[in-house]
């Protein structure tokens, strides 16, 4: 029997003309916006229905809007071989930051029918509703809802800001069960997955830089965020305040994000896996002047590892710092309230399978971190052998430049059908 | 014949009388308010000339609308002792900013009054126009017009904030005669000043934490000033981009303040007189957010020192650093455009006399640099020997809560008062 995956030419031009349809359907005013719970991603969702229909697949619709097209296995008594990833997409996005993953998944299963082949496990693919930040602030909505994880007041918390409207009135509104989420009910059995593989863009500019069209996810970095450090000291004249008196915030923090560089830089020469950033650093804009010594500083810090026991060792790193910088300088550093969102677990075995079948495809492939966060993170902190696939793509992602090539895109969709046909028929 | 400076406790009262008359006349919401050529500031003039009639003093004001009050002294083609300082104050400044400097000069005339005694000189009181820059954004508006050395075109560019007219427009509805400021005719003839000497309060804390009541000032420092420093990097993906690609605009402008910050202290350390500020720093209000790499930042330095040399060394060496650091981080750093005020030379000669004087007088006085600029220093940078008297203050200055204590200021008056009487002798 051929092996399906050296043979996917028809299906990566379907997959071209479904990425068309998405783009044509979901176009902004200067790139693609397909909201969580709005128009944008009930298209994308009609869409694979739709495919869905003409491959004859099984399909379910949860209480909370994710989609499953399934292709029935000779053993339905089987765990599940899960693929997939999110249909929405940030305001003013990219056609292919989440479907990507969803159309591999539909092309992969067109493949298997074009042969008229049963695999023995459930093939599934997930489309994955509410992915993105951008429309309600709370992390990886369907996939936790699949599993009965998203915390029930997240559903009246969560406020679209383009509409005002809670996560539940959009939810119900798109005619899904709010109610049944709130209730913490399982969509989704952990236990009857097999794996879990999604295949994403890459959001960074790794793989263009070193010229490699698909990259194997070694682990999604879990983060430490500070939303809103405060440095107070005091204001003063420019000219007339002596060094030593002064309470100097700008000064301070300048010290203290320094200081949490070097750490940087001691963790990467020890080989950790670790990324920080300060996105937000400023003065009082309403206060500040050229002449006025400044007393206060704002700033945030996003610090990402695939290791969560060195995000907690900076953390207390990065307390101390302040204290001590604080203290010699007459200031209070507040790093504030922070989050802690856990690393999510890669499966050793499946990603070693694909850096195996990659080598044997002759698909030229990098192993890295995810530094963003995937929906795979909640399926891989459940337990779920879980891997990801990256495709190379330009100008990174929640951007309308986002461009990815179909001719990486159909190396990265090789090596997932690959992967699934092996694991099959294991 | 008795020293005049020995007995001073009128002069000190009526010069109690005066500032509550000035506090009383420019009462604002919070403080006081004495607008270059508006209300407060005529207020201020028009109480002086009042005194000045009271002691019988030679009175004229000039085309730009600074008065002059004169003692005659015994022969008048002797050069001028002058002193005196500005009467306008910020919006909702302190009561004690410029106006000591004249109210000090006035009680000293009172005393040779009582005293029934003619100095050999003419001394005269001089009450500035417009030192304020909250008002009209050119330095020194009032003494250089006395000088022609105002540039005409700050005539018609400077323009008052809380009524939009020009600052040709003020001097002329006050009843002066800017047409004469704008060709630059002298209202003042500096080979004819003997000398010039200012008393006024400190704006800093440094004689409040030393607990002295007089400063008796070393040089007025002159400045750099870098208004728009402009950093220029990439945005990106707080997660997805690896370190080695990073064009982060603050770890830039991070490394660039701390080594002008390093740079300050080896200065500092060798004996230099400096201080830099950072007054403002911040990243994109409208962009920046915790989870994007910063691609911009802005931020302004106010480098001061009493030697122009060492500025300049600096305004070297801060350039080298940004293009160092702007190719090792791949961002530009545009320090954009800069401005160097001149330090103000102070009188070796007059400082020494100030020094022993106060020995003599027992009165407890620290030699410091003047942070903030002063009519003193177009005075000074003229070659007219000067000199300048600072009195403890608390709170800083420019602002409401500036705090002079009467006893203090009686100290500095004596100081005054003893240097004049030894000059005129001389």
């Amino acid at each position: 029997m051929p092996a399906l995956h050296r043979d996917l030419e028809a299906e990566t031009a379907l997959a071209g003309q479904w990425f068309d349809h998405l783009r044509r359907h979901s176009k902004s005013r200067l790139g693609v916006t397909r909201a969580s719970y709005g128009a944008g991603e009930q298209m994308a969702h009609d869409l694979m229905q739709g495919i869905g229909q003409t491959l004859g697949l099984e399909q379910r619709i949860d209480a909370a809007g994710n989609l499953y097209l399934t292709l029935p296995g000779r053993d339905r008594t089987l765990s599940v071989i899960m693929t997939g990833s999110h249909l929405d997409s940030v305001p003013e996005g990219g056609n292919y930051d989440g479907a990507a993953g969803v159309v591999a998944g539909m092309a992969m299963l067109a493949r298997w029918r074009r042969a008229g082949r049963q695999p023995a496990h459930d093939i599934t693919v997930m489309g994955v509703r509410a992915e993105e930040l951008s429309w309600f602030p709370a992390p990886y909505i369907g996939s936790r809802a699949a599993f009965g994880l998203l915390e029930p007041d997240a559903l009246d918390r969560c406020v679209r800001p383009d509409t005002g409207r809670t996560l539940a009135q959009h939810m119900a509104e798109a005619g899904f069960q709010p109610e049944r989420i709130r209730a913490r009910e399982k969509q989704l059995d952990a236990a009857r997955i097999e794996c879990f593989f999604e295949l994403h863009i890459e959001q960074g500019p790794v793989l263009v830089r070193k010229g490699l069209p698909v990259g194997i996810v070694t682990g999604i970095r879990g983060n430490l965020r500070y939303r809103d450090c405060h440095v107070v000291g005091r204001y003063g004249h420019a000219g007339a305040e002596p060094r030593e008196t002064r309470q100097d915030a700008v000064l301070a923090g300048v010290e203290f994000v320094s200081r949490l560089e070097r750490l940087w830089l001691e963790h990467e020469t020890a080989g950790t896996d670790l990324v920080a950033t300060v996105g937000r650093f400023h003065t009082d804009t309403a206060v500040h002047t050229m002449t006025k010594i400044p007393g206060e500083l704002w700033f945030s810090m996003d610090v990402r590892s695939e290791d969560n026991a060195v995000l907690l060792a900076i953390d207390r790193e990065l307390r101390a710092l302040a204290a001590e910088i604080g203290q010699r300088r007459g200031v209070t550093i507040d790093l504030g309230a922070f989050t802690n969102a856990l690393p999510g677990p890669i499966d050793k075995d499946h990603r070693a399978r694909l850096e195996r079948l990659a080598a044997e495809l002759a698909i030229p492939a990098l192993p890295m971190a995810s530094g963003a966060g995937h929906d795979s993170a909640v399926f891989g902190t459940l337990g779920i052998p879980t891997a990801m696939i990256f495709v190379r793509n330009e100008h990174g992602s929640h951007n309308p430049d986002e461009a990815m090539d179909l001719a990486d895109f159909a190396q990265g969709l090789r090596l997932l059908a690959a992967a699934v046909e092996e694991i099959d028929g294991a």
